[in-house]
């Protein structure tokens, strides 16, 4: 489980920072790569990148805003071009499928996959069988949504000692063992699985936050996530024009992170206003208040970690 | 008069061409830009560019295709963004202004600036102080047009040896007598203008194809033109593929030239399977056919001449 940052700006595109979007990588999962906002030239950023566009079977639209989906329209017909034919699913809220569907009508593009949409609204839920994804209303002035992707808990190691001590030994019937929840063994016995594993490992828990102002209401929403992504369009003592613009300021992204203790923060979407340099002093503002905190770069990779206290 | 050419790939971007754009300058004669097409990631190619978004006063678009018209939205976005307030007019077929109404108003975009639509057809016409424009429909499965610049005819110098052997000595009165067409001097004589220039300058005619298959007829349309900007999308001896996919070779290209006299040809629109090595042979088979053959590269600049047997 793993982040890539496409792009990390906000509003317009400049030479350091694409407009936004970034991938959850489920290599190791699922395989799947889920993508959270997509601006234009995200398809020529992935040109750059480690990003299979036929690997994306998700997509997660936060809001409307063009720099969060002017690239969607070239990035499907392009899946389809270059020979994706998996099923992808958009998720975002109402009107992003008639915007979707009327460009590539207008454009003539039959795409050689099936394209669902689901349209979210606070309070959206949905399972996969190792996820579930809640949405979560933002204050933005259009609908802006936070998303929170829960792993599922995983099953803990076999105590193969255990097993052993119990006149089981190694085999195939391990395996047996750890995919059903009894297992009868030849010998007449049963064997309940729960009692033969360690104690489950805690899913983690990510929490993605759309463009929106600081409110201390999403500390209880995000709180103990593993990592927090979320933006800081401006720096810390701009809060009075973060509030004008429906924004934050990188402070106020570090203080969501620390009341809400999470693992680690992420923050993306910063102004164009700020050079590298300015990047530098926007870091350690944060970091002031919520010390592991990084800010991602186009092409930044984050690999994702549970939180230490979160350890089973 | 010049053109720089931003995109000049077909169908998808890759590492080396973005999908299409250029942009006709106009700086020296009346300060405007104009651009043609407007595929996804014109604005960043723009971004390391001599081009100005808010000095780009007429878009005009070939066709619907994706790769001529999903950079738009955010094109128009940014350029408000980026303090653009002079009108701009979009050229281009039936649906197109309802693709882009739609992209603003679901994005919350408001422009800054006044933004115009017009319609074209074949046979559209469309007169400015300095230049003439008609659309001619092309063969591409979807409609798709050419555009043909005509540059009005330029007044020739004033021959100040007639002047003043007339008696008329130089002074502020010579641009007087440029400037009008009959002049009347102190001494109540008339000076009618044309009698004192030297021969009209012909304008410059620069005939601007959108994607098409390759036919005769076009001859007729681009006769003489002084450039010549045609697709290429495949080599030379793909000219059953280039049917197929209602595109054109390099060699089609080239023939289209050099049957209507024109220039100079610039080819653009290549296919990504071509890398730069085979771009030299696309380049050695146009010029076997015409020889004032260029491959235009992304951020190519072409100063536009007048044809050498087109001068005055």
């Amino acid at each position: 489980m793993e982040l890539y940052f496409l792009g990390t700006g906000s509003g317009v595109p400049s030479k350091e920072r694409n407009v936004s979007s970034f991938v959850l990588r489920l290599l190791e999962e699922t395989g799947e790569s889920w993508m959270f906002d997509c601006g234009e030239g995200t398809q020529h950023q992935i040109l750059r990148s480690p990003i299979k566009s036929r690997r994306v079977n998700k997509i997660f639209i936060t809001h409307l805003h063009g720099d969060h989906i002017y690239g969607l329209p070239g990035f499907l017909s392009s899946r389809s071009f270059q020979g994706g034919t998996g099923p992808l699913t958009i998720y975002g809220p109402e009107g992003l499928q008639e915007f979707i569907e009327q460009a590539l009508e207008i454009s003539g593009t039959h795409l050689k996959y099936p394209l669902h949409f689901r349209t979210i609204e606070h309070g959206f839920y949905e399972k996969t069988e190792q996820y579930e994804i809640h949405v979560h209303l933002l204050d933005h002035g259009l609908p802006s949504y936070g998303f929170l992707i829960k792993e599922k808990e995983n099953l803990g190691a076999l105590q193969k000692d255990k097993l052993e001590a119990m006149g089981v030994p190694p085999g195939p019937i391990y395996q047996t063992i750890k995919d059903q929840e009894y297992t009868t063994l030849e010998d007449g016995r049963t064997i309940k699985r729960s009692e033969v594993l360690s104690a489950p490992k805690a899913g983690r828990t990510i929490a993605i936050l759309g463009d929106t102002r600081f409110h201390q209401e999403y500390v209880d929403w995000v709180l103990e996530a593993d990592v927090l992504i979320h933006e800081g369009t401006f720096e810390g003592d701009e809060w009075d024009m973060a509030y004008d613009y429906y924004h934050s300021t990188v402070v106020q992204a570090a203080t969501l992170a620390q009341k809400a203790r999470v693992g680690e923060l992420i923050i993306n979407h910063l102004s164009s206003r700020y050079q590298k340099e300015d990047i530098i002093q926007l870091l350690q503002e944060a970091r002031e208040v919520f010390a592991n905190t990084h800010i991602a770069n186009d092409h930044s990779l984050f690999p994702i970690h549970r939180r230490e206290n979160n350890q089973c």
